[in-house]
């Protein structure tokens, strides 16, 4: 079969769009759970468009049509997506409510498809929508999917059990757990539809989504302590059911919006962020009471019990060897040239895979060389792949997931031979004095990662630069290496989290960075683990401060030693003799050389 | 006549109610302008319950009333309030809305004077108040005014004219802006009824409010530029008609309430923190919309234009003489014992007086010795009046308002003879690294208060230890010491302004501080100015720094040196050299010698 230019789909849709009575369509990149990642089912916007970016939405009427994507993705539309089929629209100037509003003819319909999007969502654009003279109008099914002809199914992947050493808990403990919340809430059941959340909830988990090991199912949990899961049958096994017993069951994914509409009366909790508008319009037609709630499984699943740390600290070390094979091997190979992003990456895998049960990377590896560094979110693939210059900077972001934690790690190393320049040590050494006051920061209870992030910035405004990202994101128990709901970050920023008290429990990567556009980029990224202090003469009240998670040497190569204070020096030369206490035995040689020559004072 | 007891107030006050038809009463501490500071007229819930704090409210039914106080005050509402008549209450836990709508009686008619409440408040309070049964009504005329026989009058001190080469742009500038935003918002008017909004807006000042140069009025500011300016017209002189011009009508104050009810048609802005409810009340009934909108002026105030800027510089060197005279002399007296907190706080404002032109003190200044020191918002009076003990600490926080600015300035010294202990060492040592970090603080466009905040607390926080108030407030020109929008403090704090972008031309005050309870308490305070800074090799965008505009030596006898990075060491010595190049040439004899000896580097 030829392959169907971006213009006969385009056109496509639009017909189909007739036929289902509709002047326009929004199209997302989102799946039926708000997931961050999704599957190639649900690449909706890619196959429509062409555009590879992770963030963005297409809206399409019958004489026109735009894509919207953000700041990081304003080059990469215009390699991949044709003007003269989608204008290019920045967000969040404008978006493509904002769009239609001001594009569809007086009286037009736009359809959306309800499972791809929030009802909060849904409920922004209607008003726009309104107030623009047209109508917003949720579809049956959907028009991009009935011209999508070789449309991949989902993920037929078996759901799998997290093991309760692992987990630390009982799924029925976690479900009595979540039947108290909905009892003191006076609510009758709770709709999880994060895939995060089922699988935390459940001690499930799949491979169903690229990067975390999730089983695309919703769970209906009540408040009686049984649940409902939904999902394909093809994905249950004998040991699944075992697992899950008899106060939880198992029903057909597609039974699941015949189950709402069947909550007649029942007052049914639905987080904004992670449920779709489908499943409230479902319990409103049903004569149920959606009520909106934040899941009651997001905080219990940030605050890792000591299973879950322990957990992560066997993941870190698991990973910490591979990273230090790999910076070993990277300090031997690149200097001579002919090392290229994708070997580097390749070669992590391998580590990865050979030292640890890595079941898959927790995300893209950000494997950058030279310019591409000065590029927070590159991705490599085989036509932006360079070889690593001798004598430049190298950043690679990885993480892996193991069954026992989720890692996520950045080291930004000087490649021989010469010496990096002094501007780029000044850089680098700002970055890790920032890393170090987040390391050491100790905060009283009811702190927020919006009050922490200008600890890792300071040292970088001093000298007028920023980095235009946050400085730590919740990582996950095997499962998303983004989880919430806290953020270190810039309360003023986009994204949500920053005004969340950090408790003990909950892991934060800590990874400040500084770009330079087409020259160089640095980020130093270790997790942490928040962690209660007893500190002698404090304070009434709850100290908290961070464990550290991960344990690799950071490249000295790069730190300027004038810029740190005798306190910072302290800091990482502990740092380092803690990581040559837990790696030395478990490597050899010219590795254990290496470690050794890293891990020295300063 | 004789002194009436606060029983015999409070029964007088109900037999009112009962006149006007009521169940109860709400009594603030406020005026009809929401001021911070109210004149002795005001002061309601002084002459009814005792009580003299500045921050509180009372709530009384026919059977049982109840004084509501925070955490500052628990200790003085319990010497100063007699609880047979009023229960002691606790905000934020609860408020006089709660506890009425908790204790009224099922219909009951529940009065607040609409002049003394914020329409929010006044919504918010309406609301529990009908979930519990009872109902609020605005009051025509204040039922504890007509018991309250010997009720002050309001000032009847004369406006005066805030000269142009001090203001730096005249009102007809400042007014022909006001008139561009009400274009720029479609509105037809906006009421000013901040009283310091009214003395920028049009360049006067007044005597009516301690420590705040305001006179009691009005503005209702058009969209042609005109102005009508309500004030009491044995306020008037010729003067200040002359000043005002033909453009600004000058009415009776008693005339506003009509004036807005004139409105009819009109679009009319109103500030939800300092508009009262009965303006709104006063427009809708008269036809016209409240629009919700921040006074324009509150903004263009906060940033302070370089006559301003200068003028500020000038108050703070008069200033600075005054307070190094003051902490001269008590270096002589205080260790021979017998100075008691009351002479040193009335030395303080005899050498304010004598080298500036002192109109007023800007707060009751805060002399406080030992134990003393550790109450933040401690008020010196007779009644808690004690010496300076030799072999302690002391802490001074006070400010003047002089026609070039406003001043506010905290310094804690130790009183000899003998050593600080190492605890006050390290302590004031932690304030001094946390105040260095703000003054020291880069930062870029877009950043609040919210986000500075923990640079000045990090170095407490790593001794487990906190201070529980804000870290900067903003500083009038002659106007109130306490001045939003902006506001240095925690971003879940209970106090506004801390996510408010810093912007050139900003004053704040940088205050850290540390409060052993019973023991000692220190802080030190300057006021910096937000500038604009060129940093080499910076990033894009706008880059900001504080210029230091207090000048005098912080007390070396507390400092720990080995705590201080060099850096911070650096900064200290730098403030010292600039204060002695600015104080020099206007000291001699002994004060000049302990200057010398104070600025010495370290």
């Amino acid at each position: 079969m030829l392959m169907q230019t971006h213009e006969a789909r385009l056109a496509a849709l639009r017909e189909q769009l007739k036929k289902q009575g509709l002047d326009g369509f929004v199209i997302p990149i989102s799946d039926e759970h708000m997931s961050e990642y999704v599957g190639d089912y649900a690449q909706r916007l890619a196959w429509l468009t062409g555009f590879g970016g992770s963030a963005g939405s297409a809206a399409v009427l019958a004489d026109k049509a735009a894509i919207f994507v953000d700041g990081r993705y304003t080059v990469q539309v215009r390699d991949q997506v044709d003007e003269r089929l989608f204008a290019y629209q920045s967000v969040p100037a404008t978006s493509p409510a904002k769009w239609l509003a001001e594009n569809a003819q007086e009286g037009a319909k736009i359809g959306f498809d309800p499972w791809l999007h929030s009802r909060g969502w849904a409920k922004a654009a209607a008003k726009l929508l309104v107030e623009g003279g047209a109508e917003l109008i949720p579809v049956e099914s959907n028009p991009l999917d009935a011209v999508w002809q070789d449309q991949p199914d989902p993920s037929a992947a078996v759901a799998t059990i997290q093991a309760e050493d692992l987990a630390g808990r009982s799924h029925a403990e976690k479900r009595s757990e979540v039947a108290q919340w909905l009892k003191d809430k006076k609510l009758d059941a709770a709709v999880i539809s994060a895939l995060d959340s089922v699988a935390w909830l459940l001690n499930i988990r799949g491979k169903d989504v690229s990067h975390t090991p999730v089983a695309l199912s919703y769970v209906l949990a009540h408040e009686d302590g049984t649940a409902e899961l939904f999902i394909a049958s093809e994905k249950v096994t004998p040991e699944l059911k075992q697992h899950l017993g008899n106060a939880v069951t198992i029903r057909e994914r597609s039974e699941f919006d015949g189950a709402l509409k069947a909550m007649k009366g029942k007052r049914v909790a639905i987080d904004p962020d992670y449920g779709v508008a489908a499943i409230a319009l479902a319990l409103e037609e049903g004569g149920a009471t959606p009520v909106m709630q934040r899941d009651p499984t997001i905080l219990a699943k940030a605050v890792k019990n000591s299973a879950e740390a322990q957990g992560h600290r066997e993941a870190q070390a698991l990973d910490g060897v591979a990273v230090c094979k790999y910076l070993h091997w990277l300090s031997v190979e690149a200097p001579k040239g002919g090392i290229d992003e994708l070997t580097a990456a390749a070669k992590l895998l391998e580590f990865r895979q050979h030292y640890g049960d890595l079941r898959d990377t927790s995300f893209d590896t950000i494997s950058a060389a030279a310019g591409h560094a000065a590029l927070p979110h590159y991705k490599v693939d085989e036509d932006t792949n360079i070889p690593i210059p001798p004598g430049s900077i190298y950043l690679c972001d990885s993480g892996g997931q193991y069954p026992c934690g989720t890692t996520d790690i950045t080291r930004t190393i000087w490649v021989g031979p010469g010496e990096p320049t002094a501007e780029m040590k000044d850089r680098f050494t700002r970055v890790l004095k920032g890393h170090i006051a987040i390391a050491q920061a100790i905060f009283p209870e009811g702190t927020c990662g919006g009050q922490l992030d200008s600890l890792a910035r300071q040292f970088l405004w001093a000298a007028g630069t920023d980095y235009a990202h946050g400085t730590g994101h919740g990582v996950g128990s095997f499962l998303s290496v983004h989880e919430g709901p806290q953020r270190i970050g810039k309360i003023n920023g986009a994204q949500a989290g920053t005004l969340e008290p950090i408790l003990p429990g909950m892991i934060l990567s800590n990874e400040p960075g500084y770009y330079k556009a087409g020259e160089f980029g640095i980020r130093i990224e270790n997790l942490v683990l928040t962690e209660e202090r007893n500190i002698e003469g404090a304070d009434e009240g709850r100290w908290f401060g961070f464990e550290n998670l991960t344990w690799v040497p950071v490249d000295r190569t790069l730190i300027e030693p004038a810029l740190l204070t005798a306190d910072e020096r302290a800091w990482l030369d502990r740092y380092h003799a803690d990581t040559r206490s837990l790696l030395a035995s478990r490597l050899e040689g010219d590795v254990l050389d290496w470690l050794m020559a890293n891990t020295e004072p300063l």
